[in-house]
């Protein structure tokens, strides 16, 4: 019988002590320009603004003490919009294609149920990341939008970008 | 000849001495709790730390030294999304129907394009508000996705909310 990829790969609420794998995480995922909507350039301080804003619940899925992914939850909208939730996620480098986002992203799901949320929207996700998209059709969501040239792929110049998204 | 309801109405950036203004239209504009994501009480200090976040250009139309309206002008994305822009409008509650809205509209339309904006995106325009939704269509707007239950409507409970957009 194979292992899992994801055996025994935990999630909890990130602290302070992960900001600096979280920092290695995102330089590596906005680097290549072609998924993520921040700059590959973006500053430290902007970077860790954002994943660690108020309002946002910040998770980090580790083995063996390693940091392999992170996630963040939040409310999509503030005030009558709050009970959609969004979320984000990123993957170290080495750790990809082992399943390690479908786990973030059922942990999320069910995080999303637990804290009160009906449904979980993505704002952004980048038309021709198609393991992302894939993946996110997978666990039951749909592209209920399409904006047309949205993000500047930096290869492929101005590419859609869908808003995809799930009731709870 | 009839005088048009827009006539001697101009725009211009606002200042720190229309805050008192901006906040009463703000304070009527999420009163019902019908077309407007803030919630209905929120404070003075949260709506003024959106209306002039940083990075949001903030205008005002006035008349005889009367605000009738004000909107506000940014990226709807930070970096590699940042060429979308984002518009919000509230008009005074005694000057409404009187074609306010798409003299803002219209003005926000062109100083996205003076500004090198490459289109116009509004993430969260609710479903019943059908003046809004009307008139951005005469704007050239296009419904481009549709966010089920995504608002909670004062009177009508769960309600879609349109994403609307135009390239520039």
């Amino acid at each position: 019988m194979e292992t899992p990829a994801t055996g025994g790969l935990t999630i909890r609420e990130a602290d302070d002590r992960d900001r600096d794998a979280i920092w290695e995480m995102f330089r590596a995922t906005v680097a290549p320009g072609d998924s993520f909507v921040y700059y590959p350039n973006t500053p430290r301080e902007e970077a860790m603004a954002y994943w660690f804003a108020k309002g946002t619940r910040t998770y980090v899925a580790e083995r063996d003490g390693q940091i392999l992914g992170s996630y963040i939850l939040r409310p999509n909208r503030p005030g009558l919009g709050d009970h959609v939730s969004n979320a984000g996620f990123m993957v170290a480098p080495a750790a990809r294609r082992a399943g390690i986002g479908r786990f973030m992203g059922e942990h999320a799901l069910n995080e999303a149920r637990r804290l009160g949320y009906r449904a979980m929207q993505f704002n952004f996700v980048i038309s021709t990341n198609e393991t992302a998209v894939r993946l996110w059709q997978q666990l039951g969501f749909r592209i209920v939008g399409t904006l047309p040239g949205a993000f500047r792929h930096a290869q492929k110049g101005f590419v859609d970008a869908y808003v995809m998204y799930r009731l709870l």
